[in-house]
């Protein structure tokens, strides 16, 4: 009996969970893996699912799929929208949204392997799929190693994942060399003197300490880096105070960095503390500020080779002028650690999820940054058709590429 | 059978109570008023407590105190320090303490109404104790008011209050005139439109346009008001986003503004409107950002007549050199309210809680500002003596100066 | 034959001159006091002019004037309005205006040397007129005084001084104690690294490390001062870099500090300087920054008997509600050195030169910051009458006071 | 008899002119060209030389090179160091350098030309050598273009320039496409309302104003450009006020845009605008502040057949490797209005002017950015030998390519 795809893609979206908690999400596919007549491996790397389809000699692909929601409150409007809460690890109950996709990135990994096994007289080798958590945190891909899935299943021979983005539904895009930047989340609490709202001068204001912190780390990118190098600077988060008329004794600030190597990584880390200890000490603050890297992930880079490979593949698959240079994206991901740390290919490529016409008429009117919504937004939400059966078949075409 | 005041103060210390949530803090009043063979009129303005002591013809003498604790961690390690814990209006679960001195003006009025009492014989008229909720919010009284306080119990001829502060014990400060600030609390959200941390050109960046318009109200004071003139702009507390990688929608600001009388008052604020919507501007932002008053308070006026009765009362009583004029404070209360409606005069006066040779120490070494913490800080901690002593002694020397 | 104190007011008007080029307003000023009979030692203090006019036993009293200009471009419009230019220590040549009334200054001590000469059958004692150059440099009465001027001409018992103001002509300001501001004025200059335009990443820009510390200084008035106390942190000028494709190597900032007092001062200065070096450090300079205290200046007190005193003779000269409490002003005089130096009082005052009706026209429409311009203004226009006669009047009743 | 380059170097190096003043130079020009037997044609959009070299049927080509020094104070220690002074447009007395290397691109114009002149026999065709004034103020080719260049001297079939870097000597950097940005020079002048520095609440502040404006604009390349697109907004000048107790009237700031095209241009300069315009909203300026464009620079865009032909060139002459991409630099040039304005192809490349060694070392130590001076630096000195030499052979590769 075939998988229902829409009902599975449509009752994921509606029950996102956050970073390292999504056990229902593992539950659910676990039990399309069952249906399938898979194993599912649960818990690995706390809350990821893997599951291997051997077939025979030949290489061994492994297919990546991400599994978490991000704390954003769903403003679609869809009738599959998500209503789901969470608790963060701040402990604060917070909305959670599929709002990056990582649902439609489970839903065509289970097609796929669907697909694989109605072929599985075309091919030889072994499909290893790696249902992933954490990638939000940037941590999930580190802690299934750190639980050792290098070890306890096939080792891949070439690591291949996707990613649903804004770009029209048909369109595919990848480049070889540096696909993501490289990226690291700080955290950076600043210490002033709390106290009464109406006497400033016996505190220290940690507010406007953090305020003109936020100014100055504008000047990393603007002044600081070459303009011709890739490099962000956010402030995605800044907290402090509970009250209007209390001075309260500390802010914090979360940043998130992003470059294309490690040299301009070591280069902008370097301003970023020099700045935030600068401002510290503009304030007269008595207490250095604490700096502290929450996660770190390496450029996603894609293999030349392979990635040629790959391409190729596409466009005999789907025709000319269906795979584009998206250049280098300066989000983020984790997959890449898996090939490293086995030393092999990784080729990852994004896949368009707008309505065509809907992108044409944004491009005509020049409105694509303010109609198309990006990942991470609430309103990001792909159509369901064709970006599910084209993530099932970039997934299918890109491994038949390497499986013999 | 005399009340234990030591033991009601540490009591009501332990066990704070945020605004308008003071309900154990009035069972304790109600309890200790009937020990005095008082009537207790619980919930008057949610949870509020008054009573009235009636004693033949004669002046009506209201003495108030309010009951409230804050949203703040307390650090002072006293054997009775808090470790309470409340929920705040925005539903967060918070520290609580008494770090504004609450629960010695309420220990010092039970102690006054049980030594009125013990004197009755001396003196007659009535007293009316209004135990009055969240004047940290600047909402009680006029919680009280809507409450019909001034019609349920004798109408006052005039209103007596007292706060404990930061001085040597033993000095009492009062000025005739404005003895506190007018003070608004504003809550200022400014939207912006979220996306990816990694794509911040996709978004108008809330974090950004909040920290520059804190930077941009500093120079409300710096520049735009008289120099003599007194007035503070503080931005007690700034929210925004909840993840490094995710540029929220909006940013929330919280503002505590103190000014000397109204068209200073109208001044400011328009000001502080005209830059909260001009950095929207420099933003881009889309959305108007929202300013709303949440409570404004007015200036604390002592009655020139009245102030000067009560002073030459605390001289005879506590020797020359025992009153000392402090200065308008910038804080603010909300006492007032009582009196402007009734139509009658205040007298509002601080009185010290500071170890004389601490404070003295403190000017000698010119570390006042460092080693004596002020109210709302996680440090205040008045000695119990001679503190609850003199907050008892200075309402009844001040009420038997207007009772007959 | 008796002075044409108009013609005198208009020609000084007509040709300030920069602070230490008095040369032409000191050749005018030799003139007349020749015209009194009285002789005049000029290049006092470099270009100041003192005279003496002895009249038997009793007190010295001084009468002080300053003389210098500013460099402001005229814009009053006035028949005898400026069109003069100077050379300022920069090296530029710049519009001269006598913006802050020193022209009436000169004036008004001319014609009460003539009234005191013509009247000297009524008093006894010793008068010295003191011209000193350079006010606005805050080192003129400094220059006098190493010139020995103490020591040249008799000793003062009383210096006494007044300044012309945006008050309705006819009103006297004058308060004991502290009636002016202590001030300093800084040089900071900030070293960056110079460059292209079109490279910052190359350079360590001096503009954006100005802009972060104005925006910054404006935190020492708004967190770091008392409400309550008095202070000012002015950046009156601002220089970097000569095109907009050549990022220069270094800015200049001009300060001027105000504070009530020494303890203030210290205070706001180290502020001040710890702003300054931290967002240096900001920048990444790899210089520190210059900071020089190009002149400083002491508080303006006022004797409270010798004031008491001056008060008390002016109204009855002028009636009852002609003498006001202005307040402390936050501009400053130097003109105290010469009452610190000397070890005897101070009374320094201030006098209207606002057409009544015009300023009772601002107050009424709400409009006095708009429409009276104040000192340094290139709209300051005192109007001649009756400002002229009561600033001789002024000076004539106040020496009188002293005189036997 | 030969030219004297070296000669011709340091005597122009030592004599550096501005824009548009460049007569010296001019006269200097016209000297060699006669001592090469070439008609000189002075005065060519005001200081421009232009000559021609006729040599039988075939292409035109025109060869072109920039005069003009810089407002820059010299401090590179040579024996030919310049010490000129010059008076820029707002009438300062400035110290000028040829900072940008435009002294070299003279010298080895001419000594092209005298090699073409010495091979006349290998080629065929008309060289037109164009001397162009003022490209520092992006105006110099247009006002050539305005005195009609195109008509008075043969058409170009191709136009080539090449320009001085730091780049090792004996590299040449060029690449089809763009090559360097577009470009736009701003002035700014902010209205505030002037008065005394002691009361700033009179006054609208100018400096704050401003100083608020230059950290907002620096978020216009931090968050509001795609973070892949080149676009810079550096403020190369600030000024305002002429002493630090005169707050005055208006700031003025001179602003340098650099992007890629003319949609990026459309979009940063209209946030350029908000962010000005808002800035002085937020200051309560009563008067808009006044925005004028003073040049604005096309992007210099290399044909890409061309620059094949010349890449080729220059690989055979100097060998493999001697050639690099040098990506596109966010520097402009006005060079491209002439081959716009003629509608041919334009190829404009760099040659390196630093010690090989010296780079090497800087490269090795990862010092480059702190070693190597750019254009418009103090310090930026260009190695003669083999850098003059160089850059005579570049012209004639280039040139001789396109002559038949």
């Amino acid at each position: 009996m075939a998988l229902d795809l829409d009902a599975l893609y449509t009752d994921l979206h509606r029950h996102p969970e956050l970073s390292f908690q999504e056990t229902r999400t593992a539950a659910v596919i676990a039990g399309k893996l069952a249906e399938l007549g898979l194993t599912a491996e649960e818990g690995v790397g706390r809350t990821g699912v893997v599951t291997t389809v051997e077939n025979g000699d030949g290489p061994v692909v492994w297919l990546r799929a991400d599994m978490d929601g991000l704390p954003v409150p769903e403003q679609t409007g869809l009738p599959y929208a998500s209503t789901a809460r969470g608790i963060d690890p701040a402990g604060n109950d917070v909305p959670v949204m599929h709002a990056c996709g990582h649902d439609m990135h489970v839903t065509a990994l289970l097609g796929a392997l669907e697909r694989l096994i109605a072929t599985r007289g075309d091919w030889s080798g072994t499909v290893v799929a790696v249902f992933q958590p954490a990638e939000e945190y940037g941590a999930g891909s580190q802690a299934m190693i750190a639980d050792r899935v290098l070890g306890r299943f096939p080792k891949p021979d070439i690591v291949l994942g996707q990613h649903v983005t804004p770009l029209p539904a048909g369109v595919i895009g990848v480049r070889p060399g540096t696909q993501m930047a490289a990226s690291d989340g700080l955290t950076v609490v600043m210490h002033g003197r709390g106290g009464h709202g109406s006497r400033p001068h016996s505190t220290i204001d940690p507010v406007v300490m953090a305020a003109a912190t936020v100014m100055r780390l504008q000047t990393v990118v603007s002044r600081e880096v070459d303009p011709r190098e890739v490099a962000v600077v956010t402030v995605g988060s800044i907290h402090a105070g509970l009250k209007n008329n209390i001075i309260p004794a500390e802010a914090k600030l979360e940043l998130s960095l992003r470059y294309p190597d490690d040299a301009a990584r070591e280069r902008v880390m370097s301003k970023v503390e020099r700045i935030v200890r600068a401002e510290a000490a503009a304030s007269g603050a008595e207490t250095e500020p604490t700096i502290t890297v929450d996660h770190s992930l390496p450029p996603t880079i894609n293999d030349h080779t392979a990635t040629a490979r790959v391409t190729a593949a596409f466009e005999r698959a789907f025709g000319d002028g269906s795979v584009i240079d998206p250049g280098m994206f300066t989000g983020s991901e984790d997959v890449s650690w898996f090939a490293r740390e086995a030393g092999v290919p990784l080729v990852f490529w994004f896949w368009g999820g707008v309505d065509p016409q809907t992108f044409a008429d944004a491009v005509a009117g020049g409105t694509v940054e303010r109609d198309i919504p990006t990942n991470h937004s609430p309103f990001f939400a792909p159509v369901m058709h064709p970006t599910i059966e084209r993530g099932v078949e970039n997934l299918v075409v890109a491994a038949r590429e390497f499986l013999a």
